[in-house]
């Protein structure tokens, strides 16, 4: 008999079918190979395609724009959202809106149009969390934004449409829903006995053990008992005062080695899935801090499709026991 | 310039694409082709391939588990959960959880292998609306049933995996997050000014008019102002009053007309789509009602995929506005 769990900081239930277990090769294997590099846009010796640098890891002396960069951040050629204008909130009879108001930038991990982020050194992830805090810190001084979102689609079935390798980062104008069920979940957790959930989690998942699936100084990566989709994981700074506005060399060092080691185990044990990974971090301009948020990282392999059920309840059927996902992801082997 | 707009009832935001709304024809064609009738278990003369039915609608004389019906409910042989055992709630350090109790049936809506529900007389459509109503009363009468969610998922990217016409029923021991963010969104508003917001919402849009797609005597169809997809469609009874338990041939005939009548506009306007559908009905064996419950249909043709931002935020980016989607829906020819 499968099992019914609930996530104890969103509310959300999960089905976890125990009986017959979905192993790693029973999921459909995708093709991953890159075919459109003769018109991509994010290569090295086409950054006059592109809007201009925001932000850029390159060889000193280079000019901006041109060749000689590692990282590139620009903004979005196709933006979600526009960041000149007025929010102008209103009402419209029940409905609350405003104008389509925020950031939308790209984050171009490689100059290299055959590597994806797993294949980067971690002296060149770093380079990428790097931007990652740059932005965060640049995109929160603009008072209008209260979200910034880090996220990135690896593959077809996660829904990339192009595929160098980059990252995405959203600013919007207020928290968005899942992130405000994190925080109001977690305050309440902490009104009511003092502590951070995110820090008793780490303190359960340590003591069972069975679902860590690697971790390091300063950081645990582990799937977790009540996840959205098979082999699911989450990376959490076990301090829970490591701030990511103020992170040291050596703390950023220990997240680009975490993130590269999961992203090795997961394409060792599924195959090279599609995956998406988010980063929620604290909101900004509200004053939320790190004392009230315990930020964290999501990582989601594309290996299921999620079916009217799923949307019709939010409840999710995870034909992978945590446990034998975190065992698979641990034993896998990356070299 | 988008905008950024947000749902009353569960607080959802979506950022709705203004500027350069895509047309039905920019979506990717699904192929809808049926392959394997040789190997259907839900084909007429294959009854002995299923679990026995439950109910059924056949020709009066014809035996049980042969030939001889037009819609069949079975157990699934593949059951999410289970209807068989206890419940036995308990706590494990944070979580909550309880054994996979519950029931999952399978409405077979037609003997014929090669018609969808789409493709079904009115008089078969409101036979397979019977046996929804008779699962829910039926599934009712088990007290440790909180939760029925009829919901049907057709073509690959609506998550089918059999393509013989069915609709699914799963009963769960608890009310699901995204029926409870609903219940308790429109218990506020009750609570605050007296009214239904469901009531308030076709109000809103019979006003309004630009996103009504269709209406009989009975149900309003709407492209909602704060999507999760493009081209989603809510079916709402008019009448606060009108209970699923108790409906009338007439109020039956209605339903069947109006889900027909969507159906046959979705496959015309937008290239036969895959979609799902799913009725939020009130919860049972808790004391709810038609008094605290608006129940009503989703409707959602698949034709975008859902990435890393969505997953990260619960956040939806609608890239054809509601108002357009609506008319392209409304002037779609059904014959």
């Amino acid at each position: 008999m499968g099992e019914l769990r609930r996530d104890p900081i969103v509310g959300r239930w999960a089905i976890i079918e125990t009986e017959n277990p979905a192993m790693p090769d029973s999921f459909l294997k995708e093709d991953q190979s890159r075919r459109h590099e003769a018109t991509c846009q994010f290569c090295s010796g086409r950054e006059h395609l592109t809007p201009p640098e925001i932000d850029v890891v390159r060889t000193p002396g280079s000019p901006p724009n041109a060749p000689g960069w590692s990282v590139r951040v620009v903004a979005n050629k196709f933006p979600a959202l526009m960041i000149e204008g007025e929010l102008d909130k209103r009402g419209v009879g029940l409905f609350d809106m405003c104008n389509g108001i925020g950031a939308h930038e790209v984050v171009i991990e490689t100059p290299d149009h055959h590597k994806d982020l797993v294949d980067l050194s971690l002296e060149e992830i770093c380079h990428v969390i790097q931007m990652y805090q740059n932005r965060y810190l640049g995109l929160a001084k603009d008072k209008r934004f209260k979200y910034i979102l880090i996220f990135r689609n690896f593959g077809e079935s996660a829904g990339t449409s192009v595929e160098h390798a980059h990252s995405q980062i959203i600013a919007l104008p207020m928290i968005p829903k899942y992130v405000l069920e994190k925080i109001e979940g977690a305050a309440n957790y902490s009104e009511y006995r003092g502590r951070c959930i995110f820090c008793d989690t780490i303190a359960q998942e340590k003591e069972n053990k069975e679902r860590i699936v690697t971790e390091n100084e300063d950081f645990i990566a582990f799937c977790p008992f009540v996840p959205r989709y098979p082999f699911e994981t989450w990376i959490f700074p076990k301090e829970h005062d490591l701030s990511f506005r103020k992170m040291t060399d050596h703390q950023q060092r220990n997240t680009a080695r975490i993130l590269k080691e999961m992203l090795l185990k997961m394409k060792a044990a599924l195959n090279n899935p599609s995956y998406n990974f988010f980063i929620h971090l604290p909101p900004v301009n509200l004053g939320y801090s790190q004392e009230t948020f315990h930020w964290h990282i999501e990582l989601i392999p594309q290996l299921t499709r999620v079916a009217g059920f799923e949307w019709g309840t939010g409840f999710y059927i995870i034909p992978t026991p945590p446990a034998m996902a975190a065992k698979f992801l641990r034993e896998a082997h990356v070299g």
